[in-house]
């Protein structure tokens, strides 16, 4: 790791000696791993490790049985236990034990991914992109790498078995590489315990720690109808790792803007983070009050308000963060820096995303509101928009398609319309109704999409109509749609789909704006930072995360709060301690019969400084030896702000102890088949 | 207004050209005014205006008839229309017309306040305190206001009628004044139209024009049970003003920060902004979602709905202003460049407010929710509050006593006690729960004021209890307690004074570290700053509003925004055009069954340039003849940047015109005896 002394000197957010850094396994530093911690890891354990890790739809998991045993966080499966439920059987509530794998039920709408291959294409984007203006070259580039994921995909089936699946993957700004992954498409639920052990301290402990929240749940990987082969996957180390000790994650890390520009950290807290503030804020005392008021109703929105209070919280933090005028101040003085070492009548590509910025200031919230849909909070209306977007984009060439609706992407929208997902009409009627209400707040009652919307109406008034007339919540509606293309779309008579139609110009309009004014001169401008800085600190920076797989070291160590030590380990007894019989401080009954049992000095959580974000949770733990020694699930209050920078002295990780699982499903829910399967024999 | 060229260059903030300015009476710069309009105001003009105008609880209103009749907005008087309906007469819905003088309701809790006199005691401050530090200062100064105070009104006391009230008054660090005021503590309904008219537009059009909102309601002053005679009052000229006519609003507005320091600004910006912002945007979604599930339930939220409506719009916009960066700079600069104006070894004022302001900051969350009772959003628990600080604080000499419960207070504490004001139970709870969730999520669950009071209970159960075994909603349950004083309170078991009392200790705690380590040092520093600037600008310099009466002269007119020009005018017609028969673009029947009668070209509001903020409310829209030509009741959306700094190109106020109100009395409601009263016949 060669860094020009002179540059690491004037450059203070440079990440220097902490175990900061979500790595791309292509450029782990195994080097100033051994430096740091005389620990060495090779090819085979870095290929061993990748391919016992898996991407869920927002999260990370570890294959950890022969047999496609998954071990994945509870919260990462909330919306199956959701849509598996019934009248009766709240499975949030219940938790769930498949008997045997024959009953082990879908979930729909997940699936899981393996890293299997990438290829660096940085050169043939260069060249096919040589001479475009800005604008010319973002569409240009978009088309090349849709291209590239087909031919992908058309090499890719002739694999062995299963689904290839190829992703274009965009690195800090100049680095293209394809991904390719095999896809476990049939993903069905094996295990959860009740989710108030599992989310035990709910959202008052979320982001907390010490902590007892027994955040796992066991899925299995299906290939052509049986338990799929993995001849790749993790040992687990059920004593778990000591204090000090090396350990990595290895993980799909969602989003770091560590190398976004003073002007695009700005718009985050000025606009964005704001805007989603308030909404999310008023959404929550929405769904609160549902859940109190109708007798029964609380568990129709426990996964959404979970969700939801996971959301706020993080983005609470990171507008806490942004409001650090000396973190601003210093990447502002980074950039003067950075600048210099350009040729001095070069385009300033900071000026230009900052230009870019205030375009998109000024396009943001129709752009949120129509485009993003977020002014039609809706699952009838993502399916209506879904069906409409499709039956138009699938008549065009693939490189002229919009992203999401690409032939490789096809498959994932064909199975997102035919999962049987059940729908509240009451809940369906708050968030459309909600939705609609900031539309008409934000874009004012006079700007033309909402007056056409809501001439004769309430925001009320249409969201209950709506939702009462579309049929759309059949999945059998959705799927003749689907099979009838643009000829049965265009005849279809549900209000949802009229609506979805009605928009569709406009938000694609906002969406062109979008590309042409923000997006594509920041892509061009990120290009030509990327460039200076690699000049500057060569390979020794990592990737900005984009939710693909990364791999991490860091130690077990806990840290210093306001002057008191926080411990590394929290044990079982203290849960019990804790416990005041009320949510979300309540642990259910099946752990209260066998409390005699259990070991109350049993390890239940435990806390490293491993470089995570969300979309981490889930990821294995792993020791030198490659074996998974925890399960992370979360991060301290300090991790929130690792989205912008790392700070080494608070920033901790915070993973489930491998010993609490055994301790649970040996003693508290019996399943001595699945212990037998995760020890290996 | 001489103002040294120099220092002007140099202060970019400094108010220079625009009509900018809420002047105290005493200091009202008649000779800009001269210089700019060619306008004069003698001191009687000024002293008719002063006795004229009236400071209600949280608005300004304005006597309009010899016997006592007062004008204010609809939107002051909601919470007296809110306490005075009942089961089948929501007076909001249905509107209010009294049916003659005797049958004129009490507002129970609502007040008016004259200013008759004022004394400027900064040189007997000044005396008292010299050679103490800044906390034994605060201290001492706190009770030689108090003592000021009562001297004040034992010499009031000889007035010829009606009580007096006086109040210390501190204008912008280093003037003390006291201000003497008439009270009127029997104020009664009279007139109210409905809220549909009276607030047509809604949140959506709230701080928003073009505008049409009869935002007008009409009160009476009693005095000894009849109605009051007020010679000084104003005659409405119904014509209304011209476009670019002089005008001026007198009246109180309520809170501007434009002296504040760039770290008072900066803490307001990360930290009470958007905890505020965060905690009232959730309420909105309980509010409304409670009254959409229980039929029959909205009116009941109506009220309070509004004003978080209100305050939340509000408190957006100004998160917004302090997101600009450039102002916030520009305050530094200005910051900067004061301070070379004082001796080179002097202490620094605005580092002390900066340390105030960080310490403030480690205070804020538990002496908001705690002391400041956020923790705690209940009626029940208010009356509790008082019950149990008045009990303590009545047994003090005056001077040692908190401030709002000094003898001169206590007449008021007397009244919200005794006042007959509907409690919900559904609503209490729902408040008081939501407000224990936030304690636990903002102190965190290990808190020890949060593990005690939820030790056994959710913030639900809680308050439901609370709410339920609380006996604090019967007046006669309340005035026994406060008769019976300490004694009786301490021996109560009832659960809210119960909870009252546990948390006192913490809660007094918290106010002293708050006035010791935050207030006392900004007091001292803010003196210190003030001295400079008065070397600096000498009295071309109004004081920061603080909801005391101020003058203020401007000129009918619209703005420019984006490009196209808006009308300084709105009519009637347009508002049956926009209405679409739903909420909150509803007309009422009674308009609706007389629509054909009506001169649709009547003017309905007007946009002036005044410099106003909240607590306006209601203030007099004034001629240089002294007549009343509308009737001020909200600012466009950059007036709420106005509580930091004055844009002269687009901050505008808002007024009813005239014309609109004798439509209405006239045609809709026939109040022919109020049209009489108004017209001075």
């Amino acid at each position: 790791m060669r860094i020009p002394w002179l540059i690491l000197a004037l450059c203070v957010s440079f990440p220097a000696l902490a175990d900061e850094g979500m790595w791309t396994f292509d450029e782990f530093p195994a080097a100033a791993l051994a430096r740091a911690y005389g620990t060495s890891v090779d090819q085979a354990w870095l290929d061993h490790v990748r391919l016992s890790t898996l991407r869920l739809t927002n999260c990370t998991a570890a294959f950890v049985s022969g047999d496609g045993l998954i071990l994945t966080n509870h919260h990462c499966i909330e919306s199956c236990l959701a849509e598996l439920s019934y009248k009766d059987a709240n499975l949030l509530d219940r938790g769930f034990a498949a008997a045997g794998r024959t009953n082990e039920p879908r979930c729909a709408t997940q699936l899981a991914d393996v890293l299997v291959g990438t290829e660096n294409v940085t050169a043939r984007v260069a060249k096919a992109l040589r001479g475009l203006d800005d604008r010319a070259a973002n569409d240009r580039r978009k088309a090349l790498l849709t291209e590239l994921e087909g031919a992908c995909e058309r090499a890719g089936a002739k694999a062995k078995f299963g689904t290839v699946k190829c992703q274009a993957v965009t690195l800090n700004g100049g680095r293209y590489v394809i991904y390719r992954y095999q896809r476990y498409p049939d993903v069905r639920l094996v295990f959860a315990p009740e989710s108030r052990i599992a989310e035990f301290g709910g959202d008052p402990d979320n982001f907390q720690f010490p902590r007892w929240s027994l955040d796992f749940a066991l899925l299995r990987a299906y290939d052509k109808g049986r338990p799929a082969q993995t001849p790749n996957h993790f040992q687990i180390d059920f004593r778990g790792p000591q204090i000090g000790q090396v350990v990595f994650v290895a993980g799909n890390p969602g989003l770091t803007q560590r190398w976004q520009t003073h002007a695009e950290l700005e718009f985050e807290r000025d606009l964005a983070l704001p805007t989603a503030l308030l909404r999310l804020a008023e959404l929550r005392g929405r769904f609160i009050q549902f859940g109190d008021d109708t007798v029964g109703d609380q568990g129709l929105v426990e996964a959404p308000l979970n969700t939801l209070e996971n959301t706020l919280k993080v983005r609470r933090k990171l507008l806490d963060a942004l409001h650090d005028d000396i973190m601003l101040e210093r990447k502002r003085t980074e950039e003067h820096r950075l600048r210099e070492l350009m040729p001095a009548d070069s385009i300033d590509p900071w000026g230009e995303i900052e230009a870019a910025c205030r375009r998109e200031s000024e396009l943001y919230l129709p752009a949120l509101l129509i485009e993003g849909a977020v002014g039609f909070n809706s699952v009838l209306f993502r399916y209506a928009r879904l069906l409409v977007r499709s039956a138009d984009e699938r008549l065009k060439p693939d490189a002229d398609r919009l992203h999401e609706y690409t032939e490789s992407s096809l498959p994932r929208v064909e199975q997102l319309l035919a999962a049987r997902v059940p729908v509240n009409a009451g809940v369906e009627t708050l968030t459309l109704s909600f939705s609609l209400s900031r539309l008409r707040e934000w874009l004012g009652p006079d700007d033309p999409t909402v007056r056409k919307l809501l001439m004769k109406d309430s925001p009320d008034s249409l969201a209950t109509r709506l939702v009462a007339e579309s049929t759309l919540n059949d999945p059998a509606v959705r799927m003749q749609l689907w099979r009838g293309g643009k000829r049965a779309v265009d005849a279809s008579l549900d209000p949802m789909i009229m609506l979805a139609r009605a928009l569709d110009g406009a938000a694609r309009a906002l969406r062109r704006q979008l590309e042409d004014e923000v997006e594509a001169p920041i892509a061009a401008a990120s290009e030509r930072i990327a460039v200076t800085r690699l000049k500057a600190y060569g390979s020794a920076v990592y990737p900005d995360a984009n939710f693909t797989l990364r791999l991490n070291y860091g130690k077990v160590e806990g840290w210093t709060e306001n002057g008191a030590a926080v411990d590394a380990f929290t044990y079982l007894g203290r849960a019990f301690e804790r416990a005041n019989g009320m949510e979300p401080f309540q642990i259910p009954d099946s752990w209260l019969k066998v409390k005699d049992s259990l070991d109350l000095d049993t390890p239940f959580c435990l806390s490293t400084n491993n470089d995570i974000v969300g979309g981490n949770s889930g990821s294995p733990l792993i020791d030198a030896a490659g074996h998974l020694v925890g399960l992370t699930f979360d991060g301290n209050i300090h991790s929130i702000a690792g989205v912008y920078w790392f700070d080494a002295s608070k920033n901790r990780a915070v993973a489930l102890h491998p010993a609490i699982i055994r301790e649970a499903l040996d003693k508290v829910y019996g399943a001595k088949t699945l212990l037998e399967e995760l020890n290996g024999s």
